[in-house]
């Protein structure tokens, strides 16, 4: 009964890994959707958001079962309990690839993105995509030296959104108020996206060596940073 | 034994329903400050969120010792469930209004709110009040009535969100980019605020009848509306 409780335990870790590669893909794709105005890519995120909506619950009621029928001791408990919050945090990084792919498909045939900003949303797009595949180790393998790049990798994240904010209020940029909408958006989608990932990690820390961290900080506004 | 495990369970609900009041007073706070352009408000209600945080930290850890000593059955460990979820949306929402005073302090003296605009920002804020209003009162005396008038509320939110831009896509308007970035900011952290309320009452909704609603649906977009 025991080898088998830590089994679906070990099940459970194997679907929050594959969570964070299918909210990373998601998230990938979703970027170049919004480089390349691809239609039929941001459709293809849209769609396959109700995959991770599935996992999502899937995972959810097996911890549950797990929890009410085992009846674990404090430490494997406190596992489950965070496996929960992790889930939740992953259900929402797959919503925020699917809110940029929205925007990509409201603008379509043109692209949200206009030209000077290409390479900060790129940037964006891939730190999104790092932060997400080392949340996937961190849960996985417990890395914490990836706990650590991941922090930093979401400083780089934060400073990519002051850029774009900056780049916004360039007096000599004029691309409408209709483009200022969608990047403020766009940058508030990749920066909470970097917010769950790090949330994530950290509570994968937090199970190992028992240093709570404060959630993120509130998101940097504007003229803040 | 068994009196105190549902006197502590009474006492994570109370902590709920205070922790709503507490949110629905910065949001309420917030927006005044917002209109207003008032620092000292906008100030009271940053300092204020971490009374929020530890109220947070406290019924999580609260619940989780619940559950690890008295190993509920499974009905009461749904409970115990939800109520970690309830708490992390609450949190949140307290966040949420935590951003918007720090849109208030960031255009101190200035107001970030246009006129054309003070009316459907100071009605989005009504709405996230009688939101979470009714949130606290399904939590704390699972009516069921509230909860759908609830619901009608945030579609009351998402109309004021859709004006919203409008109002700021209207070509007869050009208050500028940075007004549009901050309206554009404030109007997700409301609509956002909105959400979590309905995902509250949702949980609560659920282990009364047992019928799951999904997530509230991904937040509609300027020109999707």
């Amino acid at each position: 009964m025991r080898d088998q409780y830590h089994e679906e335990l070990d099940a459970i870790t194997a679907s929050l890994v594959e969570m964070t590669n299918l909210v990373g893909s998601a998230m990938s794709r979703a970027t170049t959707a919004l480089l390349d105005a691809d239609l039929a890519l941001a459709e293809s995120v849209i769609a396959a958001d109700e995959t991770v909506d599935a996992l999502y619950r899937d995972v959810e009621e097996r911890a549950f079962l797990l929890m009410a029928r085992q009846q674990p001791v404090a430490g494997d408990l406190r596992i489950l309990v965070t496996s929960l919050r992790m889930v939740a945090d992953l259900e929402r990084m797959g919503d925020l690839a699917l809110h940029v792919a929205k925007i990509a498909r409201m603008r379509y045939p043109a692209t949200a993105v206009p030209p000077a900003m290409r390479s900060t949303i790129l940037e964006m797009g891939q730190a999104a995509q790092r932060i997400v595949a080392k949340a996937g180790s961190v849960i996985a393998s417990k890395d914490l030296q990836k706990a650590k790049e991941l922090e930093a990798d979401d400083d780089v994240m934060d400073r990519l959104h002051r850029q774009l904010f900056a780049m916004l209020l360039d007096p000599a940029w004029d691309g409408g108020i209709e483009c200022a909408i969608d990047i403020t958006l766009a940058g508030r989608y990749y920066e909470r996206f970097g917010d769950h990932a790090v949330s994530v990690a950290r509570r994968v820390v937090y199970l190992v060596t028992g240093e709570r961290h404060e959630p993120p900080a509130p998101a940097v506004l504007v003229s803040e940073g």
